[in-house]
């Protein structure tokens, strides 16, 4: 997860925030519609130019967010909600406009992000967990190993965190790419929100890849088609608000309550630096990652399930 | 951890915030001092009034803080700090004095409160996983089961949350207590406290138990000496801040900067509710919670070697 | 999990290992029969003298076995058999039928056993993760807080082993059975088989209880209805067979092919005592025992929806 | 870890049974001695023809094996034995032995292999967690970024295990070679023994690297200097023995004592097939991985703080 490093990690948001303060924007086009049967309101935010995209903090590209209330409810059983077939089918259909189109079978590498050893931040290793992997069955018994389902190959690694590996996840993606060359990139990834609200049961899907630090510039650790060369998927839930953030939004609210002079003087006397590398999440974490990662992976698995027209 | 029911479970914090209100206390004795050779301050904290103890929201009782900056921090081994075995050493000396005082040996059952999936939460059942436990050898081969040095007789139980065992904590510790008869119970838990700057580098010693919700009045789910009939020491860690806390202190400090009506005015902006359930904590929160964990394991280890004269 | 102590924990292969040495018996009823549309056969075993539950080294009551060839294989979606609904539904059956009955809502404390560090061992604690549990709900909002399914009220421990306990499993049940008096006791729990064929695909359900060591005799740690003073069902899967078992057993067979004098000195050559405290189990545990336990908890889950006509 | 696809992992234990049947052997040289301060016994094996290597079936090159008895002893505080340090040196030497000798600072990529989700095959992972990793630093902040002692620069990854990542060890760890260019690899693993005696007490360091399948042949999944290009180094410890090797052992020495035909014959009563993909393990193997990998990973935080003549 790219904690802190940006405010929001949703595009919807930073569209929003935006929006307050600049009014209509060119070079961003916005699609919204409701999914009343299921429950899901779909936002659509294309990124068309350089311009735009420096003002959002984004990358160029297709963003779809997803926002599903009951998607990080306990259902009956205790598990998942009654809902989360239905979420998952709306969730595999995204995908599979974003993944390329190819006559034959695609190959397919998830990525999980995040460290497992932190609940918030492992929704990444969490979805990893539930996939169905198929390639290695390919390389040894070829299309006869396969299940008659398996419309996509995949394979999947979890490349665990900077502070124990040492090296950054763009460098460990890129040579497993080169050495086992798939037709794109699938990254699982828990993201930050600037609003609690949003936290758990939204979900953005995208055909930019992955930025950390800013989104604009600062190639060099991007995972994204420019440096891996083939297309990057990136699937993000928002689990954590920067802590900073909240006390930020709160004090720009009243701010609009407040004269000028009073407002700034009295900002002073917040020490929003005691805030930094804090995180906020929800309390019951631990089982809402369990939920949404299953979702998901329910989600991916349908992908996987595509059939080609051979 | 008993999140966001109480904004501090520190009785340090407590009788700061309570001073800066109403200056010298009754009933409250502090005592502070640091040993620099190690880099702790300690306070004491002795409530010894009913009143006193309603005005900080705490028992009756003795609270002992340890501040050590460095208790999270990284040894050049990447495990623990260089300084934690005298660390450890400090903590035993101030749990002994806590302990009860008997000829023979003591036996004491150590409970790990907490969630252990949920890694802020966690403290309790991974200092748990580290201690060294005798009381079975004893049952089975008597007193030559035991090595010279086991003073203290231990057992200890990781009862889980309220909501995966559908008890109370005090329940399931009530009945192993009744069963089992040990001489004393020493409880860890991770704790809230009022500031980040705390988080990961306070330990708190108390002799007077576990209470969930406010500290006076609804004894029922209390864990202490009234409710089990034995003494109840508790030692704990801040490792988060309720979210709320944090925004509402960021507004106090303003609130001084400012005129009353346009204060309160502005502050009805900021909608607090949208924090409930939600806490802060830090990025490193994992690697943190192995090293303290460890640190108190030693130091619980340390006093179950203590020798008594028989 | 009562690791070696007994050769096998299945009453089933008790009573075939008896019958191929003594022929028919007395005090043991046995039934047995198929369920071919969901591909599971069941066996009951009564033991209903004391005799017989010496000869079997299981002590008097009802042991239903239930083998399920495709409990550990992997469906479609590669987490549990398509199958396994059908096969939850049919363990619920047997359980209700165990199960105490009674007019009003039941209580039921479910226990899970074994050492979550050790795969093979895991079994309960996993089964545990997945449960619903309502008894706070109802400690807290009276029969407003549960929904309309819960027939029974459940709560739930995991007591952790001896080692890291210091305490025998059957003193910290019986503590928390006398402060929260459940109507009955579910045990869950991973077993020792004898054959490699029947692991992680045999499910035992009795109205016996626990007992670790031999099964009769010493009922100082027994968990049964005698030591706890309701009933206790015991719901088992094999995931391990001892050692030594495998080898002797191979050497068994050999013997009937052998003459006497050369089987004995031969047999002196096999230095058994190198596998105590050595287990076989299967390589692909872990998924296994992921699979396993959902399907248990979906039939306890199940089971706990019972309605009881009121 | 290799499951099942080598009788034994060790080349120590190759060479005894080589030996049992050849008596003395070309082209390999083997050099034993004890460390009677430290209790462990060490045996250098190397193989250096072709012929030997068939022979044995196992790669030419050097194979330092460390027999440590209290390896996997509880040391008095609970959790590593008193000599750990002293191993750990000891381990530390011959592992600075078998790296390359390079002027300036090394590089090594340290490598976990095995199922953290097995607790038998999870020493990999288990090491892995413990090491000090520095490469991000370098990266980062240069020659500054890093502590005086850190004489090797290291990364690492758990690249788990080809069911979850679809993928060849040997792929996934080419591919981070070639894009992160370190001097040497070092690969941890849990290796198959012969004997249950040699379980979690025997340390082999080989410069030969790491061959799934047989040791001789099959190149392609190797993880080795000829598929890397660089040194590779791999530590492993023995945690599991193939149920088969056990069975047909017992009756390899039976075998000794009877007459051929009747051997024979008794023989094929035995199904062995029935033990394919089973193992043997020990009771308490997941406090002996624990401890284990805390030794290992001492011994390599040792080896790391190495200094170079500069």
């Amino acid at each position: 997860m790219a904690f802190f490093q940006a405010r929001t990690d949703l595009a919807l948001e930073a569209r929003e925030y935006v929006e307050n303060v600049n009014g209509e924007l060119r070079g961003i086009i916005v699609d919204e519609y409701e999914k009343k049967e299921i429950g899901v309101s779909v936002t659509k935010v294309q990124i068309t130019t350089k311009n735009s995209a420096k003002l959002l903090g984004k990358p160029k590209g297709t963003y779809i967010t997803l926002e599903v209330p009951d998607l990080c409810q306990c259902g009956e059983n205790g598990d998942v909600s009654e809902n989360h077939e239905k979420v998952a089918a709306e969730i595999s259909e995204h995908l599979i406009q974003l993944l390329p189109q190819k006559k034959e079978k695609l190959q397919v590498l998830v990525v999980g992000l995040g460290n497992r050893d932190v609940t918030a931040d492992a929704l990444g290793p969490a979805v990893a967990e539930h996939l169905n992997i198929s390639r290695h069955m390919l390389q040894e018994f070829g299309r006869l190993g396969l299940e008659k389902k398996q419309g996509i190959i995949t394979s999947c690694i979890v490349p665990g965190v900077m502070a124990k590996t040492g090296m950054e996840t763009a460098e460990i993606v890129k040579g497993i790419v080169k050495e086992t060359t798939p037709d794109a990139v699938i990254v699982i990834d828990a993201l930050a929100s600037r609003s609690t609200k949003r936290l758990n049961r939204t979900i953005q899907i995208s055909n930019t890849g992955i930025h950390p630090g800013s989104g604009v510039g600062n190639h060099r650790n991007a995972i994204d088609e420019e440096t891996l060369g083939i297309p990057v998927i990136a699937i993000g839930v928002p689990t954590v608000v920067d802590a900073a953030t909240i006390v930020a939004d709160a004090l720009e609210k009243m701010h609009k309550e407040l004269q000028e002079t009073a407002f700034l003087q009295a900002r002073d006397s917040v020490a929003l630096s005691s805030l930094y590398n804090m995180y906020v999440t929800a309390k019951d974490i631990d089982s809402t990652i369990k939920r949404v990662s299953f979702t998901l992976a329910e989600a991916l698995n349908m992908t996987f399930e595509k059939e080609f027209e051979e």
